[in-house]
């Protein structure tokens, strides 16, 4: 009889929005909250008990009712909250993830009353990952779709050449990519000894975008290392970065038919390529430590 | 035989960059160009005849070259050339149409040397349409994806109710919408009088973050009148708005069965939800003036 | 003061399935359906009184309870009633509009008893929109992403060459297409003489797939025109179908550098882009009938 | 200094249709192909020298002249002879890993000449992803986006309560999911035992059709086991499944506001929901294997 192996289930996607007002000043988190249980689930699968099953709707309404009694003080916390709770009130449970994405907004400046007027930031979307099997955690946060260019300053040459290699040498091109990053804490789980999660956020995306800026590249491998190094560096409680970095080209265009120079030099116009493009994956690792994460990264 | 009736042709979407380089100072115009072109387009329908067809690969050649060799000032400017271009260098084009998305970037702060590292502005796609027959044009600009709420300050009572009505009243609830604008200048075509069309932009968008967050509102369909009389009031080159707005329903989370007040007066958990919505659309326009913006807004 | 033009607003994408049981054989219809109402709404957008408001609310319970007093035989059917009842039972409605995408599903052939299992066909999505102001009808169907490709037959030549065309001429090229399209029929209303709107829908996707295939294409306009052509002259109870059709561009490989001949002839290797793609747009109209479907294709 | 962990770089998405002529009779294979290569990148990624790099560039020349070269029998032999290309010619690439999405068409029926025409199948994505490291083989194919119903024979009752369960329990529901699935080889790598791997993937989809249609469910994941397990039973060619089963709800509608009932039992009435989602994911293993197929599956 063929046998269950790796199993989970749980609510994907609650989409929860919490409002905290300070007299008519609001504030707002805005999350995508997946919820996914691990433990005794043989039989439903062999035969359809559903006698260890806490149904996914209610991990729904758990989300829900924490929101409201626990407040959102950062998506970690809150995913810590509602790891922790599964885990330790439910027998047949030994191991719950939540994953999170956040969604910021920014205030409306105006010259009316109050402070509860928001515009959504369209940047990069920021997620978390928690993972907890009852002694060990794990969170993993990160973010995806911060998209970024250097204009200038990225060359790629002195690669190998077979029978199938037509590509130019580049001398000055641009290199943008479309950043999705993944950071690994150090977090034992002492929960007074518990990261900043709001401040460590900002100080990572910060690191990453000057890395990036500041990094005259070689090649998008090496912009990609500099962009960990830099966090790994400055980030005591992060352990292990990992990136995917799509290539997302730019192609001189050739106007020469036309009698037009179109040399990086002088400013150029450029064809922004959708497929294919060339993907860059890495792990950046503190020394002496275990790499994690794993090697395809997931959405959410 | 079935006959032909209106007809146009072109390339859509050519994406183009260009980058200006004022020293180590770099600039990005980052556009998604869509041509459209009308004219003595009988005979290749009816027998497949291209005597009068200028290739669509033509068209997207165009747009590169024409990116190179007068640069791009604006988006309203780079289109209005290139209409000028195909109604007046073809004899059998009789109209053109040229849309275009416009992608903004900031630049990334950093200690390193250079000015030449981006990161795309996730917010809003900036939208305009040229239309021109050799005689008459018509300059159309908008916007899509501005995401906005408020968190308080909404009412909705006091409308119909028949045998189908279940809606509760409700007199404190978040107000939040997709926006989806398209606004009509009455430039005569006059090359001396063309309006700023950069500061146009940014004037715009701003009076209608501001009427949105500073209207107390009965209906979504009094905020979106307001949001176009502050437009129309303030912006003398303007004179029609369309808006196509949906009601991003926020759902107050039923958590009495848990024990839990969730009320909005305290700051409260609500469900965002994807569909249905609202969907609210709707013309605002100078007094005397014509309405020529279709019914349905389209993407680009 | 700025004044209100053309304005309409309602439940948009209610998701609505309806299962007929027939002993242990189901039937299924799985529709979005989008409803929009005009009339007399002055008042709403000016002061934000909602007495002649029906909330969108209502229209989606009007939806759902529809579907289950009359069914839904088709989706056109089902759009006339619903748009007859808003317009004669709400004194302030003056115009309902309809839209409604509706998803196939075949059955799953199998040994076990009943015959209650399905798999959706990922094909095209079939749309209808009817329009009623009280006394006129207007039903116009359609389709959206249907795919299409002929592997030869097919060419391009003979078209204006000025200083921007670098293009060469084509005597065999792959021909491909996403077709939207949508029809408008010339039913007047009368319940007695009402079309099969289901028989209708397949002959016309049956000919138009025809039509097609078998038209030696000198350019992508001329298999319009004989797709459009071959309805009208094979479907009385239309008049009018407009198609918008990206031309997806499969480009020939070079393959010389690797000393393959990449040859059409042969059989070859194309490479399928994405962006940018040729767009034509056209009317297709019965002799003597007047065009009325909109320039712009809308989704729904 | 931090340091490099796994790394893996490549060209992702090329789109490649390969049309094969046979006379008037033609032939569509429609792939979208990603390289993935490691191996010795130590120095690109700390150093920026590209000497060990074969650029993303060769690689999507090496997929398009291969199509060419060899023509593409199936998904699975493609990527076996580009995986096991790159692991041999270049020194320095240790491993290979190729994915591919195929594109499914099938012929329009018409009475012209020929059989060049084709409509595109939108049903699922056939996927298979092709591991070479030098000495073994990994094959895993699967697909993803296959929508089915049942409109009765499922159950849900008998799960876990705790404060926060509010779902009433069901004796008969819909139970509809969107399959993905990926499923292991357990070939060795020897060529002349190498499966039939177009008719190993329309068994295996036909016995996943089945089990899901033949199982009375009382739960989603003894359905998700019966399906694994009769791919397991009937194919010996495959030792392991793995599926991402998402819980497509549909929620009868509460009709009993407007007086009308909405029982099941009758045929009923349905909201199909978008968000929030169950989320079932399982794998299911041949007695005394091994399981390898990563617990998150990728779209690719």
């Amino acid at each position: 009889m063929p046998i269950l192996g790796q199993n989970q289930y749980g609510k994907a996607e609650n989409r929860v929005v919490k409002i905290t007002r300070d007299g008519a000043t609001h504030h707002i988190k805005d999350l995508n909250v997946s919820v996914s249980l691990s433990g005794d689930m043989d039989e439903v699968h062999y035969s359809g008990s559903n006698a260890n099953v806490l149904p996914t709707d209610t991990t729904k309404n758990t989300v829900y009712a924490f929101a409201k009694e626990h407040g959102i003080e950062s998506a970690e916390q809150f995913g810590i909250h509602l790891a922790r709770h599964f885990v330790t009130s439910q027998p047949a449970i030994h191991r719950a993830r939540i994953r999170i994405e956040e969604y910021a907004w920014e205030r409306i400046e105006h010259s009316g009353e109050g402070a509860h007027s928001f515009v959504r930031q369209g940047r990069e979307t920021r997620l978390t990952q928690i993972t907890y099997d009852g002694s060990a955690w794990e969170v993993v946060s990160g973010l995806k779709d911060l998209v970024v260019m250097n204009s200038t300053d990225s060359e790629f040459w002195g690669y190998v050449k077979d029978k199938y290699t037509t590509l130019p040498e580049a001398h000055d091109r641009i290199l943008a990519t479309q950043v999705s990053a993944r950071w690994r804490f150090n977090w034992s789980g002492d929960e007074q000894q518990m990261p900043d999660w709001e401040k460590s956020y900002e100080q990572v995306r910060k690191h990453m975008l000057q890395a990036f800026a500041e990094t005259y590249s070689l090649s998008l491998q090496q912009t990609l290392y500099r962009m960990g190094a830099r966090i790994i560096d400055n980030r005591s409680e992060i352990d292990e970065v990992r990136f995917s970095l799509p290539n997302k080209h730019h192609f001189l265009v050739d106007l020469e038919p036309f009698g037009l120079k179109n040399a990086t030099a002088d400013g150029a116009v450029y064809f922004a390529a959708d497929r294919p493009y060339g993907l860059i994956e890495a792990t950046v690792l503190r020394d002496g430590r275990e790499a994690k994460i794993p090697a395809d990264l997931t959405n959410l």
